[in-house]
């Protein structure tokens, strides 16, 4: 297996590779897909999935477009998320959001053009395997995975249920199924897309699906420790914004030193998913120590 | 084959059933995408699959999940289209428009969510086909028809150049991309999709490619045709919009009078690419013609 580095070269380098050439006439929703793509970021849901399908015995090229597809989500999610109808921001990861730069119209084509690529791709994939049924039947169970985690019953779901958390005094159930969903899903998808595309056995599944719950949740949580305590120079967007914006998450609900504990806790349930694989599974478990720590 | 009305109550019976059950915290959302979806409409995309999937010899019903699936991704295209940020419409179909009800932030999620459930639905069909490999790959094919088509070498493709071509003088080439893409690849992705399904030969799929092309440049230019004589009790939105935002569509670069003419010769071709079915290609033969005298 490689390094998080490693495998963050690599998406990177592949990242825009899977987009399409568009007609001149449509290239500035193109332009402004890029344009988030390369804004940077972390690549964590592209780099589980790879290194979940390298974890699994699964070829890792293969992955390499379902890893880009699952960025490409994540990134119109964001875009969407930013609009002046949403949260309004202006910032993200230190740079100016993409309506900011190619206006509310084309922000809302961009993101719809990465969902929609995002499936295109991961389509193509699974019709290019029409020689080898069994490849291709793995493929079509980690595109169903990625496209239903992105969904109403996944992020979607959770992004509405955000929506509505607004000026709302929130209940921890509440609060809990935002976090799964609006977060929790997308860093699901990529453990179950590349035990898939590995065609790892159940067992092995389980123990990964349980090891990603546990960091999707720790994730979010850090995130709402970092929204009170971090430093936005370093997270390249504004704090306290869902507490300004009446919103309520794990913190607000349980209290900044439980949210603490809860970090600590979920972090060691992480670990002990995987504990059986001995040090083969030492890039997930650094993985999980370092979301611990995170201060971006 | 049924008739075109016969076809759309099919279309209606089941064009929620797709949509899956949510959390109740996320039913906002879900209500909103049947919000506008229920709003109606002539249903022409989903009918034409359908059709198309009949006489070609497939399953009706293996095609109804791939007919609503287009249905969503067109009502998607409707919604954020008819956003403050877009065309800023308050009416569709005579009904008030998705964001007028829900607000600008659910409406983004309504429209991302018919999205992603369109592409959820589909690739859920081709995994559920897993133990039929032919069956499998006909899906396959079908689903990137599908995707493709309303992508950014499609629809959105299509959208770009049309919300560009604001306050711009339009070059016929311009004007031919806009109604390719933003119109006629989601009438030409029926027919292939369709066909895929059925496993029809290539000479069949030639043929209604060639009639699906001209059926969806008439129905464009019909459409821009209405805008400028069109009744706007039977249309339900406003006319007259594509003018008053500076937009040049094919009747304001070649004239009305050309525009009429064009639409005759479009019938004609398209049922010529049908000729040597006869009668049996009855119900398209009908639909072109009905399209072309259509007052809505």
């Amino acid at each position: 297996m490689l390094n998080y580095n490693e495998y963050k070269t690599m998406v990177e380098e592949n990242l825009l590779c899977f987009i399409p050439e568009v007609n001149p006439y449509a290239k500035t929703v193109k332009e402004a897909m890029e344009y988030s793509l390369k804004v940077g970021g972390k690549r964590l849901r592209p780099i589980l999935l790879l290194a979940a399908t390298d974890f699994a015995g699964g070829c890792v090229k293969e992955a390499l477009p379902f890893a880009c597809a699952l960025e490409y989500i994540h990134t119109y999610s964001l875009i969407h998320d930013d609009l002046p109808a949403m949260d309004n921001d202006d910032l993200r990861r230190g740079h100016p959001t993409n309506h900011k730069v190619y206006g509310e119209d084309m922000a809302v084509l961009a993101g719809d053009g990465l969902l929609n690529t995002a499936h295109e791709v991961i389509i193509g994939e699974i019709l290019k395997a029409s020689d080898d049924h069994a490849r291709m039947a793995r493929r079509a169970k980690a595109a169903y995975a990625i496209s239903n985690a992105a969904g109403i019953n996944g992020m979607i779901g959770g992004q509405t249920a955000d929506v509505e958390n607004e000026t709302k005094q929130a209940t921890a159930e509440l609060v809990k199924y935002i976090e799964d969903n609006k977060t929790g899903a997308l860093l699901l998808a990529p453990v179950l897309a590349g035990m898939a595309l590995s065609g790892a056995d159940d067992k092995m599944t389980d123990n990964f699906v349980r090891f990603a719950k546990a960091i999707g949740q720790a994730f979010q949580i850090s995130d709402d420790i970092l929204d009170v305590e971090g430093d936005e120079a370093l997270i390249g967007k504004k704090i306290g914004k869902d507490l300004d914006a009446g919103k309520c998450n794990y913190a607000c609900v349980h209290g900044l030193d439980s949210a603490k504990a809860k970090l600590d806790e979920l972090t060691q349930t992480a670990k002990e998913a995987l504990s059986e694989y001995g040090n083969n599974a030492d890039f997930f478990i650094e993985l999980a120590d370092k979301l611990k720590v995170r201060k971006a």
